[in-house]
């Protein structure tokens, strides 16, 4: 029984200062050279999976030895080293949050696999893991909502909210923010950006139909 | 007539070492905080639009002088400056290659911005623009493809080229890479990150349906 699954991918500077304080009742699962970030910063890991084609073999041996687990992949293979750390996150089979850290790059990291995990809540076989999973990075939060209805809360002092479809959408309803919307339906993905919190009220999301990613942004 | 349009958006660093040099038949457009970009390189620019809340009054007072026509919008308005760029690349009504830089951030600009500039390609109004649109950033490039034959050249030595379906996808093949696809139908977007050229060889992307992104990275 876990209350929490933490994954680190491998994308340069992963926000680990919001990491909270490792318990028995964290599993935490370390992803390619993500792995290896948490090993340097003291971290035990329950899981360490990958190719590992990004660490050398003293890093390794050190992810080895800190984990109670190795899952060694080869580097040409169908699953990306973050889908296998999602599938290890369903096998846990616990209804908790999952926390990725260092996957969408802090800025810094691959364009390309940026918008790779944000793609992996297109496929069917993580359709369960949507609303458990939060992307953390220093200036950004990324989580994604099926149908109904929802409270954003202002976290971490981040000024923008943006709501962004992923598919059509029917029905979406912006209340209690900058810029508010009536129901509507869109036929496309559509990108309702730079959306602000006013006097720190949540602000509330509806919609019938879709999947919608919510970008929380502390701005530049 | 214009043989190239040129977009500069407002996020940090574009890769304006980039630019062919200025002639009489490039349309330059600053956008916002891109406008001021351009002008403090020493270019003269066809057109500045934007709301300008992200340069000062001196800034803005050099953006007009060095601009043939300015459009100044309100703040609060249902267009994003972006979107207004391209309207006005839309209104030159020719059929010229639109190079846009500083809209997708390179790793330092808003993540909200980056993801509401991709979307630009679902909306409607833009369609007739997608095959034309070019996103140059220093590490990174991306194109859209329609339904067709393509062949994917490798530019400014990007090792890694990602082939991102935006939509459902059929007979997606990809031919000439180092991990090819036979035809392939996607019912849901489909990010297939990380491929990579062999020995500069063009990669030939076709399929039957659906809307393509492609990346095509440096690499970290």
């Amino acid at each position: 029984m876990f209350d929490k699954i933490i994954i680190c991918a491998g994308a340069p500077h992963p926000a680990l200062n919001y990491l909270d304080l490792p318990s028995d009742r964290i599993c935490l699962i370390g992803v390619d050279g993500g792995a290896w970030q948490l090993v340097e910063a003291g971290y035990r890991l329950n899981f360490a999976v990958g190719d590992f084609d990004s660490v050398n073999q003293d890093q390794l041996a050190q992810i080895e030895s800190a984990s109670q687990e190795v899952l060694k992949y080869p580097a040409a293979k169908d699953d990306t080293d973050m889908e296998i750390g999602l599938e290890l996150a369903l096998s846990q089979d616990e209804r908790c949050p999952i926390e990725v850290y260092g996957a969408i790059g802090h800025g810094v990291g691959r364009l390309d696999h940026l918008i790779g995990n944000l793609w992996l809540v297109y496929q069917e076989r993580f359709r369960s893991l949507i609303p458990r999973l939060i992307f953390i990075e220093f200036d950004q939060m990324i989580r994604f909502f099926i149908p109904g209805n929802h409270s954003l809360e202002n976290i971490n002092d981040c000024h923008y909210l943006s709501i962004i479809s992923m598919t059509p959408t029917k029905s979406l309803r912006i209340a209690g923010a900058k810029y508010n919307l009536e129901p509507t339906d869109f036929t496309l993905p559509r990108a309702l950006v730079s959306n602000e919190f006013m006097d720190h009220h949540p602000i509330s999301l509806s919609f019938r139909e879709g999947l919608i990613m919510v970008i929380w942004e502390k701005g530049k």
